[in-house]
């Protein structure tokens, strides 16, 4: 019996960190972190979990674009699903109907994300391997076989990505025995919400260096004298030798960033984080210009590949934040590491919210053991919230994420976490079902 | 009492389009043109239309984006919101948590448009004018305060689009008249879609030169040889002096572009339309430098207005298609009008679909009285599908739309129309409801 997908189901989950302000910046000033959490279902008994990440509001949207998507996957073969992920992922996305919604961005290409990062899932469980092995035990032509070259081709061609790849090759082993024993480097953004106040942000702040972390993160944007206080405080607390990014969450307009940055300086920012429109490619390019040495560091809005290609075809960016469920998952995600490393550019993956920072470890351990094939200047983002809620949670030690070993992608909740957190019928928000919520 | 804003209905109209093949293109062979279709209903029974358009699969997802974002406009002031629609954007499109989906993008993107356009129909039913005359009689300080600037200001000042404004003040009353006497320019897609044999390619691109047409457009990017068979006979049919533009949908890589358009060159296209991913500034931008004098088109797929200013700094595009429900409705529209007028690019809007030619016209009108003061080299895109669906049709004579005269911006379906045409529990669908479907 050949085996088939038999169910995509999608659940509707959202942690109400409003109630605490974590997570608060200049842009979401209350985020509720949500997930649509997909389970993938076979015929075998066998099953997947992939999420898309969303702050509340609209995560039955997202739900919506992963049941319009269902219909693609269920009754497919695993087998042959899995022996063509770039071509799973095509059929997601390039759907002639579905992609009218994007193409390749917003709610349906992020659904996109959630099935995506099910299958890998479901293949990281079959083989029994985390998935980031499972990407660095593939061949280069495996490889390159999962991307979409059509829109790249003028920045990286097949030929291109696979000479990347078989350039890493020598190195593989040794590389992964290096994670295995000393991890992958990390940064917080715990001390740095805005809604914290003085006190909290300079005790994490002085936490985070204690708990070995050489970079930490603080949100900006709001309020200039606060920034630079805030900012002065942070420096303060934790010397010159640590490392402080700043992210303003798209609060500005191109000027405004250059001149607000300005007044920042004097504290030493290592990178600023969405200066402005995740869209405005020709903004940051033009933002980079004009703040060096601080670094310009975006991706957690970058909604596809090809923006990603242009944000390193202008130079506009230092650093690219991929997202787990922003793009379209693991396989999209291979395309997006292969572009920056034909740039040079480190990836320092987005994460937080739920979810985000046990799947994108994945993406960058293989970008170490595989395609850059280095740490340098490269930290996976790290916040200490909603972990407990994971089968699988990360585990972060003396500012190193340590390599995950349970088979799959590390996304699966707890059922009892799904069953306290359904929206709107979950005891934690303690609602009558809303009518008007499909 | 105060007029307050008491329901936004949302309704998942289709029409089973693909049964004809009408609208096929490279990247749509079977699309059912569809609307998520929006009733804005007040406390003094006053009702507001507007849509977001959608190729079928998906309509629903839509809908469920526009239900995510009703519960920020019931029970708001009407006279509030139409007194500050540029506010009215912005809380739509800066919901702290929904914009997550986008920002400015996406389902959620589309659903904030049918409200916008929704809410500017009350309005101009409110004031007894169609839209395109409601704004053409608004100063050019109301109009700069619809628009958000804060992502444009290094493109476009508020300065400059006042300027620009007042400029166009004088000439404004000579060119209603002229407009409500004349018409403005159309162009159709009738003849060209990739579904179509050749007799009829070249029986309807005749009927289009008869009908008074100067320029019509073809379907291509699926076949070389079949693009160069079809585009030498509609050149065939019309003669040298009708202008043909060809739309690829999509269909090329940057580099597959340039080269398929350099074998349709012996035919004289006069645009290249969306030759690449509508998200490729600097790919069109390459296109543009290589294809000319074959100018390049796009902006149906374009999501924003930043987008939109990136692809006029770059010099990227000769024609900027912008669309009804891509972008935020009226309201972003009117900033994308003035981007392009300060960069002197011409605006031909993209039509047909279901509604689209309706609310179109508006803007082109509105253009012409009020902004850049010229039709020339612009045209509105015409298709003959599904009019007769609306309650306010578009009337195009002699290759010119008529201006028209009835108040609001001409999106209401006729109410047989709607429950026809219900998904999936309409007649025409004649499907039993599915559990899956919200």
């Amino acid at each position: 019996m050949t085996e088939l997908i038999t169910a995509v189901e999608a659940v509707d989950v959202r942690f109400p960190t409003s109630r605490e302000l974590d997570g608060s910046d200049a842009m979401n000033p209350e985020p509720d972190y949500s997930a649509a959490y997909v389970t993938i279902r076979t015929s075998e008994d066998a099953a997947g979990h992939g999420l898309a990440f969303t702050v509340g509001r609209g995560n039955d949207v997202e739900v919506a674009a992963v049941r319009a998507l269902a219909p693609l996957v269920t009754g497919l073969s695993v087998d042959e699903v899995l022996g063509d992920l770039g071509a799973f992922s095509r059929r997601l996305t390039g759907d002639s109907q579905l992609r009218w919604l994007g193409p390749d961005k917003g709610a349906i290409h992020m659904a996109a994300a959630a099935i995506v990062n099910a299958v890998w899932d479901l293949y990281g469980r079959r083989e029994q391997k985390p998935v980031w092995q499972l990407l660095s035990e593939m061949t280069p032509e495996q490889l390159v076989a999962l991307v979409d070259f059509r829109y790249l081709e003028d920045a990286l061609t097949r030929d291109e990505a696979l000479e990347l790849l078989r350039r890493a090759e020598p190195g593989r082993a040794a590389r992964a025995t290096h994670l295995l024993q000393h991890g992958y480097p990390a940064y917080t953004t715990t001390p740095g919400w805005l809604g914290y106040d003085d006190e909290k942000l300079v005790r994490l702040s002085r936490q985070a260096v204690a708990d070995g972390f050489d970079l930490i993160k603080l949100k900006v944007g709001a309020d200039a004298v606060d920034d630079m206080r805030r900012l002065r405080l942070a420096r303060e607390a934790v010397g010159p030798n640590i490392k402080i990014a700043v992210d303003a969450n798209q609060a500005w307009g191109v000027r405004q960033a250059i001149a607000w940055m300005s007044t920042l300086a004097a504290y030493d920012p290592y990178w600023i984080e969405e200066p402005t429109s995740p869209d405005d490619v020709l903004g940051h390019a033009a933002i980079r210009r004009a703040v060096a040495p601080v670094k310009v560091a975006t991706g957690e809005h970058t909604h596809n590949q090809v923006m990603f290609k242009q944000l390193l075809q202008l130079d506009a960016i230092d650093v690219l934040q991929l997202d787990a469920s922003r793009t379209a998952g693991v396989t999209e995600n291979v395309a997006i590491l292969l572009l920056a490393a034909k740039f040079g550019v480190p990836v320092c993956p987005h994460a937080g919210g739920v979810g985000l920072c046990e799947m994108v470890q994945h993406l960058a351990m293989f970008d170490y053991v595989a395609v850059s094939g280095t740490t340098e200047n490269r930290y996976i983002e790290y916040v200490d919230h909603l972990h407990e809620h994971f089968t699988d949670p990360v585990h972060v030690h003396d500012g190193h994420y340590l390599a995950p070993t349970a088979p799959g992608i590390s996304a699966e909740l707890h059922p009892a976490s799904i069953a306290a957190h359904r929206y709107p019928d979950g005891p934690v928000w303690n609602l009558a079902p809303d009518p008007a919520t499909p």
